[in-house]
């Protein structure tokens, strides 16, 4: 894609709710010509279709990639061998390859390890969503103003980040680069860390419902808020969470950690102790909000 | 109160959220002739009287309490002993007491010890509430449709708790009662634990932020919501805390051992059981809002 031409054939593989909103947001930007959709749901391709969401879909991954001049991956990152794998052979040498997973170092390892250029793949992350998924749930304007992180090498076609630089810029979002282990680390810390932990916490509560005990008769929005991503797609989630095991164990370890600091601050009965720590959070957290939060 | 004449003198300590907001909602349902507002801040004392949220305000407790019908206690837990030592040889026989605190265990002990007749303490919890704090933040909306819970004991005045469940309902809560022990275990769970975690996390990603490091830059609506009752009170919740420690402590063991639970899982690259995990937890939670959610 270029800011003249845009782009003439987008192949989209996975037209949910992330793949589904980029088209969306790359027509209402006019910058897209023809897109196909690609996925296993006739049921989700047809509603897409019928939503005016994509022109054209199928089944078929090799149809779908092989006159496109963007590919955009945006199934599970548990799909991603699969995926790659099948559409390797059929991708022309000046396709420029995409994703939109939410843990980059492995979406790296899969393109190298299928693709016979893996120098035109782009490794994308639009650090935007909802709990909901599908076509049905896309919409135009979720990437609006989020950021969206690049996570190219050395050996990554300059020309082709560009190409999706620009794309992301056109669907809404602020585009950045880091390197993929920072990336990692950095989401492990303040996105896949709270969906662990938002699972675990209903699931802690859910195991001492008893008839005469049901504690989320009693829970507001406090609760609410805190379990919203618990609602989220536990197979997405999963995938997540083995493909960035090793920086969200790492995250998991600083959680446990300030966990007991709290437990045993409580069995101290030390109250100035707990209110400098629950003063420290609430200060880093309006902090952010304050710096952040008309972006969000 | 009764529903035919209502509560001719209402004095609340404390013109806070939930105070404020329950002299609004008591307003706007016509059933309080006079309020009087107690409290120390002169300027949020002032805010109260000029929005209107209550008639007369005063800085002395016994003042205030002296003439009034009923009388709720609407301060952090933390300054329970100071606001009943200070209110108690002010208080006419036929005054009802009742509260608003988040921990009911620590109010009747705190009632006992220093009323002189302790039957006419009706405690109570309404479950709601905001971030915010301060009458300004107060509305009467406050508790539509949210639950209340009373623990009187045996020995509370079933007329005290007909008046305060009455009081509660002309405010738009669903009114229930349980004993003290189950509603902080409830409350630890749904409210306490939550709120614990919240505060963890930020934490726990707050300290691993350095120059290059800020994974405050790339937190999203997940992190926003997971995190927004971290953005509490810090003394409120040392107080809630603190007064329902072995309830809270109790629940923290809980999460710990899921999470301990998911970090072996995921040391194991346990797919299947993390799918269940987080099938569980979606599930459990789904349903909870299902049947919850225009409540909320």
């Amino acid at each position: 894609m270029n800011s003249k031409s845009g782009i003439k054939r987008l192949c989209i593989i996975g037209v949910g709710l992330i793949g589904g909103s980029l088209a969306r947001a790359l027509r209402r930007a006019d910058v897209v010509e023809h897109i196909i959709g690609v996925g296993r749901s006739r049921k989700n391709l047809e509603t897409a279709l019928q939503l005016g969401v994509v022109d054209e879909i199928t089944h078929d991954i090799g149809e779908g990639v092989r006159n496109a001049d963007i590919v955009i991956v945006a199934v599970p990152m548990g799909m991603y061998e699969n995926i790659f794998r099948a559409m390797a052979e059929h991708l022309q040498k000046h396709t420029i390859i995409s994703d939109v997973g939410s843990t980059k170092s492995h979406a790296l390892k899969v393109a190298k390890q299928y693709l016979t250029d893996a120098s035109r793949f782009v490794p994308a992350h639009p650090i935007a969503g909802t709990e909901e998924s599908g076509a049905a749930a896309s919409f135009a304007g979720l990437f609006d103003d989020h950021t969206c992180i690049l996570t190219p090498e050395e050996s990554t076609d300059p020309e082709a980040v560009q190409c999706v630089e620009q794309m992301w810029k056109a669907a809404g979002s602020h585009v950045m680069q880091m390197d993929a282990a920072t990336h990692d680390d950095l989401l492990a810390a303040v996105s896949h860390l709270p969906h662990l932990a938002a699972f675990a916490l209903v699931n802690a509560v859910n195991k001492q419902k008893s008839g005469v005990f049901d504690p989320f008769a009693f829970a507001a929005g406090g609760f609410r808020d805190f379990t919203r991503i618990a609602s989220s797609s536990p197979e997405m989630w999963r995938d997540i969470a083995l493909c960035n095991r090793q920086a969200l164990m790492h995250q998991l370890a600083a959680l446990q950690k300030e966990l007991s600091r709290l437990g045993d601050v409580l069995r101290k009965n030390d109250g100035k102790t707990l209110l400098d720590e629950f003063s420290a959070a609430k200060k880093a957290r309006d902090q952010w909000l304050k710096e952040n939060g008309t972006d969000l």
